[in-house]
């Protein structure tokens, strides 16, 4: 298949398979997240996690999970629980830890409850995400899914702790300080690259076994999640930085990971690569 | 059995018991948390995790799994989830969000890391605890276990998040902003309070879940653990604000739990209260 031209259209196509993804996992946030008591948890956690900046990522856990015949429901809190993980890392990151301007701190858009505040938040809503995954465990799935959770609360946890998120963010701190020049342009586009990345290739690869896939699925969705969030995060740099034939090739490289599933219901999650 | 006497006497001959225990769970955690690549990561991982200040909840933890039936292995890692969450919310609780001196902050003793590094730590350790956990679900082990570990995950991430300890910080910042004299001496001690009492209610219960305990004997210990943890933190204060008698009703209220197991195998657990 040639890249560029019939994948173009089928993006047209499928966009509203995106929409309906992405409102069901708003309408899923809106509903374990309500303004309830302790409001002094609840209000600032309800507004948080719909003021950070949007992430793919969740919706690729769900489109994976359907590609391996899964239902979308069996994939929904872990969708959930990424944005819940991408949120916390945000709102943790924009954390100021002195009254002195940092070098490279961009203020953080939207409205802010302060440091105290957005620290616990930050604090709570991952392991309020873990805890909603765990608790999806409904007894009449079959016995392998406890399983299933189990394995994707590892690849979850992996994600955010050690060798993930918060790597990244120790290494964006030191960059940070080692270069206070440099940063936004060098080092830390880097590691925010990689972090967008890693964390759609653990969406993905989430997806894919919650949906029952197997050990190859799993793997091949994983490196199709890698390719899909380093081209996503790609197409959105300036013209001058876009390198176009290295977007190309990734997108070589994903739609080749595709190839092992029916080419019929690879449709709809190849088409999240046309940006 | 009368209060003081006889009790004194089995912890002085069980004191053994809990050094063993605490023995184990500092072992296990050396072993999973070594110092090891990526040094950002794991070296004040490492450092942190042994310059918290002690918590009995996990030594309580091994002690209900010990006491259902249940071999040491099967709760250990639990344990040291539940030393991690509560380092990490030590830490979180010094980071100075301000160059302004606060209120009520208490300078953190120990050697620091510095604020940013403490943040990251803190958001690392937690996850890390939970994956240690999830990973623990070995394939030798009965079907039952996972189900079993996916609960102890759900009572954890409770503990941890909206409904224990963040929720306990939030009250403590709202309290400290708005009596900003008062605090420690009043809502702070409450709240703090509070928070190792639920502590060690869920490390209990977390014990007795992972021993494969029964539901009246998971609810029994996570009553007793609430007791135990109570009574431990009161016997902690300066003599004029202990209250003896309260201490010897919460003790009665604590046994009064354990009467439902052999008289014989509560002697190790019953030993806690005896502080």
């Amino acid at each position: 298949r040639p890249s560029g031209g019939p994948i173009r259209v089928t993006m047209a196509q499928k966009s509203s398979y995106w929409t309906s993804i992405n409102d069901d996992i708003d309408a899923h946030l809106r509903r374990v997240i309500p303004i309830r008591e302790p409001f002094s948890v609840f209000e600032p956690m309800h507004h948080l996690t719909f003021a950070a900046p949007e992430t793919t990522a969740p919706a690729l856990c769900i489109a994976a999970c359907e590609l391996v015949g899964g239902r979308r429901e069996l994939a929904i809190a872990a969708a959930s629980a990424l944005h819940l993980m991408h949120a916390a890392s945000y709102f943790h990151e924009h954390i100021p830890l002195t009254d002195q301007p940092r070098a490279n701190s961009r203020p953080r858009p939207g409205p802010t409850f302060g440091p105290n505040i957005e620290l616990l938040t930050g604090d709570g809503m991952i392991p309020f995400g873990l805890e909603l995954l765990a608790k999806s465990n409904n007894q009449d799935d079959d016995d392998e899914h406890s399983d299933r959770i189990l394995q994707v609360i590892i690849e979850l946890t992996r994600a955010i702790g050690s060798q993930g998120v918060v790597n990244r963010q120790y290494i964006k701190a030191q960059c940070d300080e080692s270069n206070p020049g440099v940063g936004k342009a060098g080092s830390t586009r880097i590691v925010t690259d990689k972090k967008g990345s890693e964390l759609h290739a653990c969406g993905a690869a989430c997806g894919a076994i919650l949906g029952g896939g197997k050990e190859k699925e799993i793997e091949k969705l994983r490196k199709y999640g890698f390719y899909a969030g380093t081209i996503q995060k790609m197409s959105k740099l300036e013209e001058a930085v876009k390198n176009r034939e290295v977007i190309e090739e990734m997108r070589r490289l994903a739609l080749k990971e595709l190839e092992y599933f029916d080419e019929e219901k690879v449709e709809p999650i190849s088409s999240f690569i046309n940006v």
